[in-house]
């Protein structure tokens, strides 16, 4: 009932999770979970849940501060490919539990090859999947958490929150995190953070373009699920051409970008619903789309 | 009469357009009309006027919302190219009539390869002219209509323009005006833009770099032409060198760029307006420029 | 004594220059001086002083507005890489005497090909030396020394700074400067500045990415000291991996850069300080870095 009702809740526009929040998430019942971990613990690292097309992961660690351990980063890959295919899946908010968003690598496990290739195979999957995904941060993100958030497609966060790159005080530089860092914000804000490891605000992080948007905090749901809502009402197939191009063409010079982009116009003019939305203008309607990645 | 007027009032560094906009630029009597449309409009698609080395071209659609349709996409071309490389072209001034800048391509006409191959001309046509393009923007301007914005050398805005890429509403994702704004803003604001198709306001444009200026409505002409003039100041093939030169060492590594600039360094100074430049800031006083593209 | 007292002080945190600077700095006596100029002037061009790992870095002829002369270029590259790869320098503090921060080039020495040899060479080895470069900035910094400031890894300046690339008013377009400044701001910033001559203010280098941080004039050295003692506090090996890693990872695309911020990660855990980071961080202590280069 729980889950028809916030079903309906979504469609409407209200998201049931701002108020209800602290009772919702750690229930677990109507969440799947998601691990890699030997032994699961008794509270799921992540916690997952998808209605209307918004698929949220919850990152579920407070005690440890969601460290990216290489548990949680594998719920995490898990939590975001199931069904990533699916046309029912249309956009994805990653949030946390607790104070901190995320600490970042657990430092103990940084030794291992298999988490080295885990921290990078997440932060570019974020970028490589065909949908949208959004970070919804309300604390502290620090090393592999603040390159979490700048993987993001968009973030949404709060006043309080604030980003860190501070491994250099621990004697590990942040130097993967400044590969997401680095081309998220002018270099010299990414220098300063990483040679000094001191926190930036979030009206900072707005201003240099790490994150979207700063909201009140208890705001931050209603904002976040409107903004997923918008992405909910495009068709899933012309926001996955238009993503993946984006990509694309900014790895690419002006002309060559131009090239890439003009050809897939193309492309997209010949997806059906391509074809419906220029119908759907021309008859001022609103258009139907089928979501399908087929041409007409 | 009026025309000696305006030049005479442009060395003087007051602009007659402030006082005058509303009666003076749709006369059309003074100004030159350009078009590939097959029929031609009862009112010319593009004005243009020169005076004193400053070019304005104006979109004169607005029942249309200044869509970039190829007829005004071929009057704007032609109304950029013409005598272009003559020294009395020194900066040239895009803006548009009505509260709409430019609502972007014509949605009907997008199929057409002809369309595509225009669009993306115009746009790196404004890159890569010898001289400075400046957009002055008071309204809306959307899809190709921003690309336009984010494609000019400087864009002076007033507070009420807006700018959005809303082209995922009907189902065609802005991928060409990608290219541009994506390459003038920080990556998460482009990708809010383009996957929500939200506006920014024009704050969010000048902080984030989309816009060069934002500036009350009724000083904007007035600032717009008190850059241009600036711009008229300066030597013309030392202005057009330097701003090849920018777009050329901006595609390449940070060594490789220093190397192309400091051989344009050597051209420049080979310049007769370099040397001139030169002598006048020894000799304390203010250069003569020639205009002339020759090495002395 | 005095330089014993100034030792004392750094450690303490507290600068003691805000208080002495101008009967401190033009003593001389404690301050080596460089210098290629064929006839040593009366002043050194540049004043150099190193405490508690921080050497600080005087442009030191403010009648000529410290200019980028190739003797003061010569003096400002030695005062860099002396005992440049010793433990005892972890970060560089470039600051000014005077009004003008660096008015740029020596416009008679331009035609020099050593001269732009020179220039290029000076501005690169602030980005290549391994320990961090700040700017502290008091004033006009103009041309190159707008050029050496976006070079630097961090700026912190004061409200009363202002930043300009001039060079279009005499003939001579900072194409080079360019480089640096091209890669700190937005293209339409950057573009602005370089057409129009006209200065930004500190506050709008701070909105763009040109400088780390605006204060107060009165806090410009404690602010300043502040961050260097930051940067001291972690280990000198670890802050040059990071830094060069930035650098390198930075000229690549996305997947190219994980690949190589990943093998650094390998390289970082390896080192002695890397290890004793972590075993530290475990252990809830203060790490004690060996400052080697060597793993274990």
């Amino acid at each position: 009932m729980a889950s028809s009702m916030a079903r309906s809740v979504f469609c409407r526009g209200l998201p049931p999770w701002g108020l209800h929040r602290l009772t919702f998430l750690p229930g677990g019942a109507r969440l799947s979970t998601r691990g890699g971990a030997p032994e699961p613990p008794a509270e799921p690292l992540t916690l997952r849940e998808q209605h209307g097309g918004i698929r949220r992961i919850i990152l579920n660690d407070p005690g440890r501060r969601n460290a990216l351990s290489l548990s949680m980063l594998e719920s995490l890959r898990q939590d975001i490919l199931i069904d990533a295919h699916s046309d029912d899946l249309r956009v994805i908010i990653i949030s946390a539990i607790g104070p901190v968003f995320s600490s970042g690598h657990d430092l103990k496990e940084l030794t291992s090859a298999r988490g080295r290739d885990h921290h990078t195979r997440v932060m570019t999957l974020i970028q490589d999947i065909p949908v949208p995904v959004i970070a919804m941060v309300n604390g502290v993100a620090t090393a592999a958490g603040c390159q979490l958030v700048a993987s993001c497609d968009i973030a949404m966060v709060t006043e309080k929150s604030t980003f860190a790159t501070p491994g250099v005080n621990v004697g590990i530089f942040c130097s993967t995190p400044a590969v997401a860092i680095g081309r998220a914000v002018p270099k010299k804000v990414a220098m300063e953070m990483l040679f000094t490891g001191t926190p930036i605000s979030a009206q900072d992080a707005l201003r240099h373009g790490l994150v979207s948007r700063v909201v009140p905090e208890d705001r931050l749901e209603e904002e976040t699920l409107a903004i997923a809502q918008r992405v909910c009402q495009a068709s899933r197939p012309v926001v996955a051409l238009g993503k993946a191009t984006f990509h694309r063409q900014m790895a690419q010079g002006r002309d060559a970008a131009y090239a890439t982009a003009s050809q897939v116009m193309v492309d997209n003019l010949a997806l059906r619903d391509g074809q419906e939305g220029i119908r759907a203008f021309i008859e001022k309607r609103k258009p139907i789309w089928s979501h399908a990645a087929e041409t007409d």
